[in-house]
C-alpha cells in the first residue's frame, strides 16, 4: 500500500489565531503537512515552525507562492491584508483557506471572490461555528426534515467581555465583527436568504464603545427568502460567560443549543443547585470546529470536492452586517438589495 | 379570637375560565367567599354554584351589584363586555377583578379606567403570567439587584395548536390576544416603558388564518424607556407543546424560565436521552399563577392595598398590540406614542 | 342521562394526612362522596366534616361501621391502630383504603389480611408513592419492554429534616418507616420479590437518633428473585431539601427520575448558574399520587377491579423492612425466608 | 532567562494506551520530553517515535535504564509485566509513572512498592479518574467544606459494552480491573480508607462471562474508617453509552457529576425532549485527565514534590477489590484487615 497522499500547506500569519490554525493543522490533521511558515516577524515564523518540526520558515509569503511543491495557503493576517492575499494566492494557483471576513468593503470582498473564480482554484473562508458538533447535529436534524418548515431561528451571542477599544475602531463594528458569524449561521440553517433586516442597538455595556462609534448591544430581526424570521440578540458582556444559544424552530419540531456547563459537576446547597459557568470564550468553546474546517478544507482540496462553505458564499453575512448598519443609522427595516 | 375576614365576592361568567377562577377561589384562597354566581345561562351559574355550596345564582349580574353584602365582582365573561360592566361595577362601588383585557379600543379602556377611578375603588385586570412561581422567582432577582441593569429581554411564547379560526376574527389578532402578555411581562419585568416597536410577521402556519386576517408567527422587537431591548418571538402552533420561556439579561446576570417536562423521568435509550414533552397549555402551565392573582387581589382589597397590577397599567400592553399592529402594516418601527 | 354512580365513603381519622386526603377525596376525586368523618377529637372530625360540607362527624368510628349507606372506610389514623380498624371493617363488610402500613408486627398484618381475605371486600393500602407520575412513566417504560431485562435498581431517599425524636421511637426505625417505601418500590418496579437484603447503617446525622435506638443514614442491598439488584441509601437529613430519586437500569436502557427545582427559573451569575432547591417535602412532591391512589382505589370499588396494590402485597415491603433490620443488627446478609 | 527545564522521560510500550500517553506527552506537556520510546515490537516503536520526532527507538527496556540522560520511565505495557518494571526502574533511579494497578497480587505489589521506597524516587500509579475536571471540582467542594462531614458516595461505573472474553479471563475480574477506579475514587473523595465490604454480583449481560468465571454486573458496600459509606453499582454493558457519574452526601450539602451527552443540542419533538447519548468511552471521557495525571507527574519530579498519587496509596482498591472478590465468593461483609 502506498503512502497517504498529503496536502502541503504554506501558512501566512503566526498570530494568536494562526498559532492555534497551525497547532490543528500540525496535530490533528493527519492529511495536512506544513510545508512553510510565513510571518512579517520572521522570528515568530521561525518560533513555531521549529515548534512543528516545519523547515521553511520565512517572513516574505512571495515565497509561498512560488513554491510549486505547496498546494494550499492558510492566510491567518489581519482582515485588510485579507483580499490582497488571496488574489495573489489564486494568481499563483494555490488553494485558498482564509480567515473569515474576506475584507470590510464589498468591493475588495467582490474583488477577491473574482480571482478566486477566475483562477478556478478552491477557496474557503473560516466561518468555524458551522463545523460546532451542535451545529452540525441540528443541521442533521433540519436535513432529515425532522424540523420540518423553518419557521423562527433564535440565536443569542454574548461575549464575556468586550475586546479592547482599538480593536473595536478597525472591527468595523458589533455587525461586522461579532454579527457576522449569527448572519452566516442565519443563512447556512435556513439554507436560504436574507431579504430584509432591521436592527435596533445601543451602548449599554460601556460608554466608551459608544464614543468610538460603535455599538455593544443590539437585537437583529431578519426576514428570510423562504418565509421564515430570524431574531439575534448580542452583547459585548455577558458576566457569567460566553452565551452561544442557536434554535431552529418549524413545522416538525425545534432544536436547541446550549451552552455547556465548565464541568459536569452540580454543587447542591442550602440556597440551590449550582453548576459552573462556561468558563471559555470562542476558542475553548470552538476548539472542535476550529479543527473540522480545516479538516474538511483539506480533504476538499485532495478529492477535489466542492469546499463546504465557498468564498461568494461568506460574502453574504458580510452584505447583511452592512445593511444592518445601514438599519441601525435609519432607524428602519432594510432591503438587502439595498446594499449592492 | 375572632372570626377571620373574608372577602364576598359575586362572580360574573360561569364558562370555561369563570370555572377555573371560582374553582380557585372556592378551594384555593380561604380569605374568599362567593357570594353569588352569575351567568346569562342560570343553568350554568346554578350548576357550579351548587358544585360549591353557593347559595344565590343569578342570569343577571344586576343582582350582584345591587347586593350590599357584596364586597367585589370578580368578571370571567368575553373580552367586548369587560368595559361596561367594570363600568357598571365601579359605579355600583364594588371592587373589581376582571380577565385580560378590559377592552380591544383604547376608548372603552380609557372609559373604563376613569371610571375605576372616579368610583376610587380596586380594580385588577388578569395578567395573570406576573404570578407565575418562575416570574415570582425572576423578579425576586432582579429586585434584589442580582441581574443589574437590564439589558436585553427575551420571551418566548409558543402555544401548541391555534384556537379556532372563529376565535381568531374576534380575538383582536395575534398580538392582543397572545403577545400582550409578552408585551404586559416586558414591562412588569423591566419596570419600564415601551417606547417603539417593531413587528416582523407571517402566516406560516395555517393559510386560513391568513384569510382571517390574521398572522400566526412573529418577532417583535421593543425598545424601553430604560435602555434596555426586548425580543419577543411567537408562533401559534409548537408541535412539541406549549413553549414558553422569558430571559432577563443585566450587568449583573442572567435569569431564565425553562419549560418544564411533564415528569421528571428521563429515558435514556441507545438513540439518546428522553424528556417528555411539556403536555399541557396555559391553564396546567399557569395553574398557579391563576390562584396567586386572585389570592392577592382579595387581600389587596381586605387589608387595603393596591392591587398589584391596577387597570392602567393593564392599559399598556393593549397600545403596545396596537403600535405592533401599525408596524406590521407599515413595516417600520412605530413609536407608541403614536397610538393616542 | 342518570346520575354518576359515586362512592360513599367514612373517613376515620382527621389528622394531618387525614386533612390532606380528605380535601383530595372531596375537590379531586369526583365519583368519591364523603359521608362521614370521625376523629377520636369530634372537634376536628367536626372542623373538616364543616369545611367540606360533610353532615355526619363523630368520635367513634363504629358510627361508619354500622351505616349500611356507606360503601367504604379510609382509614387515616396512626399506625398501631390500622391492624384492628381493618379487621372491624372488613367483618362490616366495607371496602377499605388504609395508610401504610398495616402494622409494625407481621402477626397482626396477617390478621388484617386473613379477615381481608374472609370478607372478601377490596382493600388498597396506601404506598403512594407507586402514584407518583414519574414513577407511572418509569413503570411505562417497564412495562413496554424499553428497559429490557431489568437488572440494577437504583434509589436515593433523603429527607430534608429527621422526625421528632418521639416519633422516631415509635416508628418501627428507619427501615420499617422511610426505607419501607423504597422496598416497597423495588418490588413494584422489578414485578419480584425480594430474596436476601444486606443493610449497613449509622448514626451520621444525630447522636440523639442513636440514642433512640435507631439509626439516620442506611446503604440498603436487595437480591430479587428476578436475579436483578437493589441499591438504597437513605439518609434522615439532606440540607438540600427532599432528594428522592428511583433509577431503573435493564439491557434495554436506563431510566431515571430526578428531583424538580421549586420553579424552572436558573439564574447565571458570575459564580455559575443557579436553580432553586426542591422546597417541599413528601406531601408536596407526591401531592399528585396522594390524589391518584385514592382515584384509583374509588374505581377499583365502582368498577368491581382488583386494587392496584393489596393487602397481601402490603406485607412484603414490611418483611424486607424485618430483614434489614436483622441485617443491620447481626452484619450479614439476611435471606427473605428467615423472617416467618 | 535561561531555557525552561524539562523532564526527560523514556516511554515503554507503545500499544493502545501507550499512544495516548506519548500524544499527550508530546503535544499537550511543554516540560516533558521523550527522549525514548521502546517496545517489544521494534518498529511500533519506531513508528511513533518518527511521528513525535524521537530520536530513539528500542526494543529492550533496558537502554533507557542505562541512559543516564533520560530522568523518568512511563511504564505502559501490560499489567504482568508492571511489577517488574518498576523494581527494575527503581533500581536503575529512574522517576516512574505507571499505568494501573501495580499487580493483580499483593506479593508483586509489596515488592514493587518497597523497591519505590528503597530508591527514593517518585513513583505514579495512573488512577487517571482522580484528575477529571469534575473530579477535580468535586474535591474542591470536599476540601472547601461545602460537603460538610462527607455520609454516603454513590458511584455509577457503566460501560458501554464488555471487553473481549480473552481481556476478561487475564484481567483479574470485575472487581481488579473495573471497580478497581471507584474502590480509588472512594478513599481519594473520603480521604478515609475502607474498613469492610460487601459485594453482591451475577451475570446478568452474557453468561459467557460467567463460564469465564467472572460477573458483569454487581453492587458494592463499603464502610470507611471515617464512618461514611459507599455505594458502587457496576455493569459490563450499557446500551445508552458509558454511564459514568459520582456524587458525595454530607452534612452540608450534596455534589454530584453528571454524564455528559455528546453535544449541546436538544431537539424538542412531538414525542418529548432528545438529548444525545454520550458517544464515547473512557478514552474521549477522560481525555482531559490523562493530560492532567501526566502533567502533575512531570511537575511533581521537576519541583521535588510528591506525587499526587503514590505507589503505596494505588495499593488500597487493589486489597479492597481482594476483599470484595472474597465478599462475592463467601457471601458475608469482608473486613479489609482480613486480606493482609
Amino acid at each position: 500500500m502506498g503512502k497517504q497522499k498529503t496536502l502541503k500547506i504554506g501558512i501566512i500569519g503566526a498570530g494568536r489565531i494562526g498559532k492555534i490554525h497551525t497547532d490543528n493543522l500540525a496535530m490533528h490533521i493527519p492529511q495536512a503537512e506544513i510545508a512553510a511558515i510565513v510571518d512579517r516577524d520572521l522570528k515568530a515564523a521561525q518560533q513555531i515552525a521549529s515548534k512543528y518540526h516545519v523547515t521553511s520558515a520565512y517572513s516574505d509569503y512571495q515565497k509561498i507562492l512560488d513554491d510549486p511543491k505547496i498546494d494550499a495557503v492558510a492566510i491567518f493576517t489581519s482582515t485588510d491584508t485579507h483580499a490582497d492575499l488571496i488574489i495573489a494566492a489564486a494568481r499563483a494557483g494555490k488553494h485558498i483557506f482564509c480567515e473569515k471576513p474576506i475584507d470590510l468593503t464589498l468591493d475588495k470582498v467582490d474583488k477577491a471572490i473574482d480571482a478566486v473564480k477566475k483562477a478556478g482554484i478552491k477557496c474557503q473562508i473560516g466561518f468555524n461555528q458551522r463545523f460546532d458538533p451542535g451545529i452540525k447535529r441540528l443541521m442533521d436534524l433540519i436535513k432529515s426534515g425532522k424540523i420540518g418548515e423553518l419557521q423562527i431561528l433564535r440565536i443569542t451571542s454574548r461575549d464575556p467581555a468586550p475586546p479592547p477599544i482599538s480593536f473595536i475602531k478597525s472591527s468595523g463594528g458589533l455587525f461586522l465583527d461579532m454579527t457576522i458569524h449569527d448572519f452566516d449561521m442565519a443563512c447556512h440553517l435556513s439554507g436560504s436568504e436574507a431579504l430584509e433586516v432591521y436592527a435596533m442597538g445601543g451602548v449599554l455595556v460601556d460608554p466608551v464603545i459608544g464614543k468610538a462609534g460603535d455599538i455593544d448591544t443590539a437585537i437583529v430581526t431578519l426576514r428570510l427568502a423562504s418565509g421564515a424570521m430570524a431574531t439575534i440578540d448580542n452583547s459585548r458582556k455577558a458576566v457569567y460567560g460566553y452565551d452561544k444559544r442557536v434554535e431552529v424552530f418549524g413545522s416538525g419540531g425545534m432544536a436547541a443549543i446550549a451552552n455547556n456547563p465548565a464541568n459536569a459537576t452540580t454543587y447542591h446547597s442550602p440556597n440551590g443547585v449550582l453548576t459552573d459557568k462556561p468558563s471559555y470564550f470562542f476558542l475553548e468553546r470552538y476548539a472542535d470546529s476550529y479543527i473540522a474546517e480545516l479538516s474538511e478544507f483539506v480533504k476538499a482540496v485532495l478529492f477535489d470536492k466542492p469546499t463546504p462553505l465557498s468564498a461568494a458564499e461568506s460574502r453574504k453575512p458580510v452584505v447583511i452586517a452592512m445593511a444592518a448598519n445601514k438599519s441601525l443609522r435609519e432607524n428602519r427595516p432594510v432591503k438587502i438589495s439595498e446594499i449592492e
